[in-house]
Formats: structure tokens, C-alpha cells, sequence
């Protein structure tokens, strides 16, 4: 039976359970606005490890381990991960799956990889292909600025346009079994992003690449579902920064769509606090994963939040094709998070 | 109702259709022993593009639109995309994706993606979350070089352990819809791979590197499902190449699964003749996905495969983590492909 809704969406019935959540980040993101609330902070940027990358590494090995235990479960017990990061070959994810030893599932959506992995997770849960899986993602100050810009040695001084990539990392536990049953939050709709490219070619602006690709996604969720922005308590987007945030409303009302304001949560706008100079603000799969983990579920479990659109974004930067003289292309996949009320017994 | 058999495989019940492939593949691949069989053969390296790296793509994308036309539909009737590649950010997926301007869920799985992709999307169909989507990858023998190695203008001696990237593209197109009625093969299950790493350092032998994570999956699969290499025509390996075919079935007697070598084929050790050089075989996301679509699934649909184990290797090989001192994991998907008889009327 079809579970399609409209063009791009797809209900999942079974409604699966988010059952765990953890999160990690580093101290810049621990003085942030949001400091209090991550479940582990790294001390500096190596965290004990011979290079950023193993760091880095370490920060996702360490936030599945948190959820499984968080879950009250063995790894042995999570039959899969979807897991993706920025590093070139997914090193981060790749190596933390050695580790662990869950069967994995080797995702690449640069930024957008939380919801990414919920989406492909929720669906595989819905149709009960697991009673328990981990989706995951992570990202680092020091590994994204050395593979995708400049290494931090050259001391390069950032354009106003430019976000900072957390270093952080975030997993959440979903379930289609029996485990989903004392869950507080639901999975129930999840809608697949589009590559969109309006042919920005400023890789230190990267909230512009972005915000087409969640201005797509956002129309096109609101109209196979018949919503607008007022049936969600926040329509929350990745990392777009101050610039692409401006960008998507710009975009959705000249599609539209109703965007008010105050209803537009972006992750990479609220992690770090305007005194920390970050310009245009947080970046990398490592903020909207940690800002999930650590603000969003647990008011949605709550019930401060009732229902939230939560879309990662992500530009498909890469410098083989930019210095090829190609634009930088975004995606963005959405899902639907519901607070659900614990039941009578 | 879990799906689940055993540790890590699962039933696909509602038997997705593969509805239609379609193969690319380059002028050495062409002159193997399989080269009357793709649709398409591309006249040299750079198909009329730019780089190497535009013209793995353009690969990748007339793949899809030859199976959405062999499938009778047009790409807007692709509700997603599962597609990857061996490239930094998999470059060749996405630009791709934004030229299709299909639904895109990004993979990274090297060398496995064919089988990771169908993997998901054999859930996906089977889960009734997509009525049609498509599951493609490609390689390039000029781009996996330059990226992995050494530029080729350095004219480098290979290794006799050595294996030749295929220059070539697959695409499957699956149903879980009404159009699977008509299919003549069908997925029935699949086993998800863990990341195996047994400590080989060489990034000359590939083969080593993911002999061991397809011993894994085979040895999950088999145990899961009560079942022995007898219960399959062939069991089918991506690119382990001669090297690695060779461990995987030492490995498999040490671990008391049946394995006799006349039901192991890999693509790798057979897409290319002995005289063509290419040392220890071929290699690459488009080796399995291009034997895949030229080769055995037009064998399962004519009936003269009944049933086979699809399991493409990948190696998480990285230049990053090797100079820092690492090993190279790899991972293994498969899934289970049949051969279907036409219905009456």
C-alpha cells in the first residue's frame, strides 16, 4: 500500500518512536546559549586524540554510545546506523562504524545528513525493517576549515557571509518495535529534498547556496500536506545563518508560502551568541545534530513544542568542482517531529 | 510487524519489482569480454565535457534516463534517487541529482554503493514509501586516480595487486508500486554490512582491504537465512578482484561456510580479459553496477539465473586517514535477487 502523500512526501503510519537522543560539542559551542544543555563537552579541540579528524571521530562514537545507554540498550542490540559527515570518504562515520560494530549504512549529505538520516531512519522503522537504529552525524571546527577552505595555520580572515562550523556531534535512537511505546516524540511525515542550484559560487556563503533547496523543500511539504507554517510550533532549519535565513523567508514569500518570522527556528542562528563572532553563525552537521539532541527533543518530549518541521540543509560544496568553476548546489530533507502524551497504565 | 531474520537481515515481503537498468560503460570496458552488453559506450575519456569529473557524471545521469525511459516513464515520475560515488562529496551524484532534479538521497558506501543503494531502496519499495525510485553509481578510471593515487600524467607503475577503476554507470529502477507486476526479477531480502577492518595498509590491494567485510556479510547472510552457497546460482562479489576473491574464499572455509569457487563470480575478475593488464581486475562503484545492468540482471529476467547473492565490496580507503597511519576498512551489503515468471493473462 502506498504511503505517498502529493509529489514528495511519504506518511509513516506506524508512527515510530524517538526513543533516545545524545549530544556532544566542544567548548566554543558550551559557551554558547545552549552551553548547558549538551550531554557531554569535549575539553579542547583534539578530545585526548592525535589529530581533528580522530577527534572528531571520537565526538560520534561517543554520542551513540550515549543514546544506546540513554536507551538502555548494548550497541549490540542497534541494528543499524546512518551516519554520514563532511569529511571526504565519510571518515568520520566510516571509522566510528569500525568501532562500533553496528551494521552501517554510509550516508553523504554534507549539512542536511540529520535529517538525511531521520528520514531514511524513520521510513525503515515505519516499515518495520528495525526495532532499533541510530541515526548520527557529526562535525569539526578544525577538519571542515582544513578540508574545505584554508588550514587554520594560515590565520585567514573570515568575510562577514562566512559561518563557523560547530564541532559537535548528535544520535537519535528510533524504533518501529515494541521500544516505541514509551517513546515521547514521533516520527510521522518526512519529505525528500531536491538539488537546487541557483548558481551561487561564494564558498564563504554558504546560507545563499542553501536557502533554495530548503525554500523547495518547505513548499513543497506544505503543499502535498496542506499545511502552512502555523500548524508547527517551529519550522526549523540546519544551519542557513543569519544570511540564509533571511534568504529562505525572502524566497517562501515570493513563492507563496506564509513565513512568519517568529515561527523560523535556525539552528545555526541560535547555537552560538552574537558576541562569539562567528559572522553569519553556526555551520556543519554538527549544529542542527546538537541542536536537536540537546534543545529540540527534549522540549518536544516535554511538550513545550507539540509539533515541529525540523530540515537539515546542506550545500553540496566541494573545491575538485568549485575550482572546475561550478556553482555550489543544496539539498535539504525535512521530517515531522509530534510530542505524543504518555499513555494510561 | 518486524521484518527482522536473524542479526542483520530482513524479509523484503511485498517482493519489490527491478523494473528496467541500463548500463555506460568506456572504450576499455568495451573491448572486455563483456562489451557488447551495455547500452552505451561513451567514445573516450571525456564524453565531450570539460573534466574527467563532468564526464563520470554525464555517465551517471544518461544511466538514469536510459532506465526511466526502458521503465516507459519520464524522470518526474521517480520519486527518489539513492545514488553515490567515489568522489569527494560525491560530486558525481549530486550534480547529477540537480541535473535530474529527482528526489536525492546522498550515499557513500565506495565501492558497495550499488548494493547499499539497493538495499535501502529495496526497503523503501517494499515499505510502500515509493511506487518507482532509482538506485545508481558510477566510476571513472581518470577521476578515481587523481583523487586516490597520483595524477595519471605521472605515468606510475601499478602493483601487481593493483586493480583498474571501471569507467562505467548502473541504474536500477525499482517498484513497489502497481508497475511491479510486470518485473521478471524481484528482491526478496537484504543483509545490512558492519565495517570490517582487519588491518591491511596497502592501498595498492583493495582486494585485501574488503575480503574481509564481504566474508561478514556472507557469513550473516547464510546463517540468517539457513541457507548455503548452494541455495544460490551465483553469489556475486562487486570488485575484490583476484587477490581478494581468493581470501574471501579462504575466509569463508575458516569460517566453515561452503564455498565452492564455481558459484563465486565477481565482476571485478571478469569484466575485463587477461590480456587487457588491468593486473588484479577491475574496480569501482560502475564495476558492479555496470555488470549488474549488463550482465546478470538480464540473465535473471531471461530465467537463466534463478537466484543470486548481489554483494558489492567497498574499501573505505581515504588519502587522509592513510597518512595519518590508518588501515582501510570495508563494508559489504547484500541483497537477493530472483528470477520471476510471467504471470497468466
Amino acid at each position: 500500500m502506498s504511503k505517498r502523500i502529493g509529489s514528495r512526501t511519504v506518511a509513516l503510519p506506524a508512527q515510530p518512536g524517538v526513543i533516545a537522543w545524545a549530544s556532544v560539542a566542544g567548548q566554543k559551542e558550551k559557551d554558547g546559549p545552549y552551553g548547558d544543555r549538551f550531554d557531554q563537552v569535549i575539553p579542547d579541540e583534539l578530545n585526548g586524540e592525535n589529530s581533528f579528524e580522530a577527534a572528531e571521530r571520537s565526538m560520534l562514537e561517543t554520542a551513540v554510545k550515549l543514546c544506546a545507554g540513554k536507551a538502555g540498550c548494548t550497541l549490540h542490540d542497534v541494528q543499524m546506523l546512518l551516519a554520514g559527515d563532511l569529511l571526504n570518504q565519510i571518515i568520520s562515520a566510516g571509522f566510528a562504524a569500525r568501532n562500533l560494530q553496528i551494521p552501517f549504512y554510509g550516508l553523504y549529505g554534507a549539512c542536511s545528513t540529520m535529517s538525511e538520516s531521520l528520514s531514511l531512519g524513520g521510513m525503515l522503522a515505519d516499515g518495520g525493517f528495525a526495532d532499533r537504529l541510530i541515526c548520527a552525524t557529526c562535525s569539526h571546527f578544525c577538519t571542515a576549515e582544513r578540508q574545505y577552505r584554508a588550514p587554520l595555520e594560515l590565520g585567514n580572515q573570515r568575510t562577514p557571509t562566512a559561518q563557523w562550523t560547530v564541532t559537535g556531534a548528535g544520535a537519535v535512537m528510533l524504533s518501529g518495535g515494541p521500544a516505541k511505546r514509551r517513546a515521547r516524540v514521533v516520527l510521522t511525515h518526512t519529505t525528500c529534498g531536491r538539488v537546487i542550484d541557483l548558481g551561487i559560487t561564494d564558498q564563504n556563503n554558504m546560507g545563499a547556496a542553501m536557502a533554495p533547496a530548503a525554500a523547495d523543500t518547505i513548499t513543497a511539504h506544505m503543499q502535498d500536506m496542506g499545511r502552512s507554517a502555523a500548524d508547527y510550533d517551529l519550522v526549523i532549519t540546519g544551519d542557513l545563518g543569519r544570511l540564509g535565513r533571511d534568504l529562505l523567508l525572502e524566497l517562501l514569500t515570493q513563492k507563496g508560502i506564509d513565513a512568519p518570522e517568529e515561527r523560523f527556528f535556525d539552528c545555526g542562528c541560535e547555537i552560538f551568541s552574537p558576541r562569539q563572532d562567528t559572522h553569519a553563525g553556526g555551520s556543519g552537521c554538527g549544529c542542527a545534530a546538537s541542536m536537536l539532541c540537546a534543545h529540540i527533543l527534549p522540549e518536544l518530549a516535554a511538550g513545550r513544542l507539540r509539533r515541529v518541521l525540523f530540515m537539515a540543509t546542506g550545500a553540496l560544496l566541494s573545491p575538485t568542482t568549485t575550482m572546475q568553476g561550478e556553482s555550489i548546489p543544496g539539498v535539504a530533507h525535512a521530517v515531522v517531529l509530534e510530542h505524543r502524551e504518555a499513555e494510561e497504565g
